[in-house]
C-alpha cells in the first residue's frame, strides 16, 4: 500500500524548517535549496508544496502570527482582569528562545517592505490585535477589574509599540538584561488602567 | 595640478549612496556593485574607501545614528520644558519621507542579528540615548516644566519603544494614517509627565 502523504502536514513540517533557519541564519539563509536540504525533500519536490521562496515566507510569516494569537487569546481564565492581564504579559519575550524568536518577525518586516501580500498579513494581524485588546479592555472595565474609561485606542497604540519595540531592544540584548525592564513597565502600565 | 581628492569626503558621498539604495530596494540591494554604479566609482575603485559591504553598512549605520542624535540634541531652546518636548517629538515620523527612512534603520536591525559590531553601534546608541533623555527630564524637572519625580527609567524604557514601534507600525502604513496616533500618544505622554 502507498504510503499517505498529507498535504497539508507536510506544508507545516515545511514552515516549521523555514522558521529554524530564518531564527539562525537570518532571513538571507532561507533559499528554496536550504530548505528543501533541511526538510529531506529533493531540491524540486518543494514545488509540489510551495511554488517559491514568496509563498513559503508568507506562509512562515501566517504561521507565527497565528501562534501569537493563539498564545494571547488562550482563555486561561473566567476572570476578565486575569484574561488581559495574560493578554499584555504573551507578547513580551521572556527567555533567551522567547528573545531569538524575534528574529523571525524581524526579518519578516524587512521582507514586507518589498512584498505587499506580507504587509497585508501583518496589517490584518495589527487590526485583529487592536480589537481584540479593545474587547480585553472593555471586559476588564465591565468587570470592575480596571477603572481607565474608554476610547482606548491611545492605551492600545502604545501597548503594542511597546511590544514591537521590546522584541528589537530584546534582540540587540539577547542575554536578556532588558527583560526585566519590560515587567517594570508592565506593572506601570496595569496600574495605569486602575 | 592633479585634483586633490578628498578622502572622509568620498566616504560620506558612499554612505550617502548606500542609504538611498536600502532606502529605495532593502538592504538586499545594497551590492559593492549598485553602490560602485551609483556612486559612480569603477567597481575595484571603492575598496580604496570600503574594504566591503559590512564596513560601508556599518559606516551608514553609524551615519544614520548621528543624524537622528544630532537633530534630537539640538539645541532648540533656552527652556527646559521645550527642550524636552523637541526631544520626543524629534524620532516619531511625520512624513511619508520620514516614515520611509525607518527602512534603513529596519535593515540594519535585521543586519545587527549576524554583525556584532553592527549590534554594538546600536546598543550604544541606546546608552546614549537613554542618558539624554534622562538629562532632558531631569533640566525640565528642576525648571519646574514636568512634576513627575525620578527616577525615569520606566518612562525612558516606555517612549524608547514607542519610538521603535512607532517606526515598525508606520512602515506598514506608508501613507502616514497612523502618525496621528503617535501625535494623540505624545499628547497622553507629556501630561503624564505632568
Amino acid at each position: 500500500m502507498p504510503k499517505v502523504i498529507d498535504h497539508d502536514e507536510r506544508r507545516r513540517e515545511i514552515v516549521e524548517v523555514a522558521k529554524q533557519i530564518i531564527l539562525k541564519g537570518g532571513f538571507e539563509a532561507a533559499t528554496m535549496r536550504s530548505i528543501a536540504t533541511e526538510a529531506g525533500f529533493a531540491n524540486g519536490a518543494l514545488k509540489h508544496y510551495f511554488p517559491g521562496k514568496d509563498s513559503i515566507v508568507a506562509a512562515t510569516f501566517e504561521s507565527i502570527l497565528a501562534e501569537m494569537e493563539a498564545a494571547a487569546y488562550a482563555p486561561v481564565s473566567d476572570d476578565a482582569g486575569e484574561r488581559l492581564r495574560h493578554f499584555l504579559r504573551t507578547p513580551l519575550p521572556r527567555t533567551e528562545e522567547e528573545i531569538a524568536s524575534g528574529r523571525v518577525v524581524l526579518a519578516l518586516w524587512e521582507h514586507a517592505m518589498s512584498n505587499d501580500e506580507l504587509a497585508d498579513l501583518y496589517r490584518g494581524f495589527l487590526d485583529r490585535w487592536r480589537i481584540a485588546f479593545d474587547r480585553y479592555l472593555t471586559a476588564a472595565k465591565d468587570a470592575g477589574a480596571i477603572a481607565v474609561e474608554p476610547p482606548y485606542d491611545v492605551l492600545i497604540d502604545e501597548y503594542t509599540s511597546v511590544v514591537i519595540g521590546a522584541a528589537v531592544v530584546n534582540l540587540m540584548h539577547p542575554d536578556g538584561s532588558r527583560v526585566a525592564a519590560y515587567d517594570r513597565y508592565l506593572d506601570g502600565f496595569l496600574a495605569r488602567l486602575g
